[in-house]
């Protein structure tokens, strides 16, 4: 099995500014691809560390991946520091000067001279095309040893690594792993795992139980010579797991939007929204997926009590006597929203989001979900108990496009 | 200034399992007790690997912390490699052993022989008492060398750094590392760089740039014997920088939506957002800052054109001529909100978030935005070229709130 080493650059990882995501990334799929990781190393923007740190890896494995440090300012030295311990030269990649000439013409911005810098590339290296910055990468072979130089911003590094460097990476692989999530909402980590008690102690595929703010997954992965026989081996099990978690298990891999958006596609319905405290976050996650146009139209965000009257028809009264943060009135929205709009199903959430109260004595952390499709309509209390305005409003988020499966399911009874 | 090395060890982290957040937590804690930290480094459960990792840590570094591999099963070697490294031999502790065996009984659970493994420490090293776990960490002095053993899981080794191991550290700080971060939105990373150029060269405060997707910051950091000495060092230089960078820069520390919100406050103006392609996800930043309600009551979320017609008031004429991504359906939609809402500002955005076309000839990353507070009109037009949709929806959203900003301060050209 060919042993890989990862290398992240820069001072702001040393000072703990960013989390490093790539090392989880890159790890993923380097144990996907079959190719052994043996460390990660961080070292800073100084030279002579990170030529020490180089060198001793690649000394020791046969694969070096480095991330960052490949930007045009001074400090990002990455390139220079392993061409030079590889006594390689840098050329200019004309290719490269015009993609970098052409991102900043496009977006209307200045290009610096230090971007020009950005277009060397070790002498014969295999170029990594950077379709969203200005670094390329760059794959070096140098004996029988291979060294990638990639981009630091996960949303560069990402892409390229799946689409250019994957490829590059398959001819050193020893079999695949390959995992599945099978994705749950409505029931807490332990408790699908005591469900999932008798597929814990597989030996391939291996079965782990994952928490996740709101969801609980259990993730299914497998070893084989191929991904066919990968995806042989889960098959089954996943099928099985999901018989066991029922309605809980809403996806095997996809987001829970893009579920939600499939349930609505299925059923042939629409959905409106009229949303306070998630302040727009429900619209916003269900638009994530990219069919969402197909099933959704209409939304509100009534952060006001004139918006909810006035957009959304909910009686002065409601708001009066119960208050914006009521069943009523998250009732009231979700059939307003709904009449407005045309569509099938009206959805509303209402709640106070914290940090501080809405001047009434409800708890921060009280959420009252609403949904409607003019026959059945779902209303659910949430209490969170928690002040903390991240977690409530995704909190929110995640519930009320579970409120929407329930309707489609029509799942009248609490789960 | 004393030098430390951190070191996690588990094969879990190699495999891209887990996110490895005890790297950042201890980073960051180290940086404010004013240690510098030099290198991370992962091994997997490994004896050799781990052994010579160590040694060359320790061989570089004053302070060497180690994190994970101190649980109870066999593939948990931290400990014994360290001990063996330094030829000190393990003893039973027996407070620990009767601190396990308590552990164990108040939860009522059974304890297993292995957990007797735990209550081993190194010969003469200050035990660190656990108290959400059954792990205990060390503190091992071993001639002017410093060596620290901590349990991997982070609600274990947080309080127990925190309590136990910072005051610990202390008589290494050389004093604090204090940042502070401009944040600039408009122009390039490089650009900001050029124009910072005078002060990228200082030894303290260092002065370090970074891109962040469709913002780009210039990191403050300053070392000191005071959190108050420290503050003094970067203060002028900020100060200085935010006049080299003027209108582009829009904070210190604080995020732009945080920003904005001030903006609003400080101009007594409120605005009402209107949105397609974002669908939702400006109200939805927005709304993250606390303030929000005190300048945003409105928002819709006009995904399609029926909607855009029926809450917005946008002419029939102006989608069938011009389309729903147009200048002039973004103005429209602007205009109405303003007027639905009665707001100060209308807000609006429209384009085509991909990754696929919306059926015209247009661009996937056509994006138009409109501003408008009813004597002033700001118009944007944006191409960002690329497919993803994550993207496009993200910074549309950024550059929407930053025409807000334009649109307060009355910054009619072209920046």
């Amino acid at each position: 099995m060919h042993r890989c080493e990862i290398i992240t650059v820069g001072t702001e990882l040393l000072l703990g500014e960013i989390l490093n995501t790539n090392l989880q990334f890159l790890s993923q799929r380097l144990a996907e691809t079959g190719i052994a990781v043996e460390r990660h190393c961080t070292v800073g923007d100084n030279p002579a560390r990170l030529r020490e740190a180089f060198l001793s890896a690649l000394d020791r494995g046969d694969i070096v991946l480095l991330t960052g440090g490949l930007g045009p300012t001074a400090d990002d030295i990455t390139k220079e520091v392993v061409c030079e311990a590889l006594e390689l030269p840098l050329v200019l990649d004309e290719l490269q000067l015009s993609r970098i000439e052409d991102f900043f013409r496009t977006r209307g911005l200045a290009m610096s001279e230090s971007n020009r810098k950005q277009a060397l590339v070790p002498e014969g290296c295999q170029v990594l095309y950077n379709g969203n910055g200005t670094a390329p990468g760059c794959w070096i072979a140098k004996g029988d040893k291979r060294v990638a130089l990639l981009p630091g911003p996960p949303g560069e590094l990402r892409p390229m690594f799946q689409e250019q460097l994957k490829p590059l990476l398959m001819p050193f692989s020893s079999g695949v792993i390959l995992s599945h999530y099978l994705r749950t909402i409505g029931i807490g980590e332990s408790r699908m795992a005591d469900l999932a008690q008798d597929y814990l102690d597989l030996a391939n595929p291996t079965i782990a139980p994952y928490a996740k703010q709101g969801e609980a997954f259990l993730r299914v992965c497998a070893a084989a010579a191929t991904e066919e026989e990968a995806e042989a081996l889960c098959k089954p099990i996943i099928k099985k797991l999901k018989e066991i978690l029922g309605f809980y298990a809403y996806s095997v891999d996809k987001e829970l939007e893009a579920a939600v958006i499939d349930c609505l596609v299925e059923a042939k319905k629409t959905v409106a929204i009229a949303e306070s405290c998630t302040g727009g976050g429900i619209a916003a996650k269900l638009t994530q997926a990219p069919g969402a146009s197909a099933v959704f139209g209409w939304g509100v965000v009534s952060y006001s009590n004139d918006c909810k009257r006035a957009l959304l028809d909910v009686p002065a009264y409601v708001l009066e006597r119960y208050g914006a943060v009521s069943a009523e009135c998250a009732f009231s929205m979700a059939e307003g929203i709904k009449k407005r709009s045309g569509a099938d199903i009206g959805l509303a959430v209402t709640g106070i989001a914290g940090p501080g109260s809405d001047g009434t004595a409800k708890p921060v952390g009280l959420i009252y979900l609403a949904a409607t499709d003019g026959e059945t309509t779902l209303e659910e209390r949430i209490e969170t108990g928690r002040g903390d305005r991240g977690y409530n409003r995704d909190y929110a988020t995640k519930q009320a496009l579970n409120l929407l499966r329930k309707l489609l399911a029509k799942r009248t009874e609490a789960n």
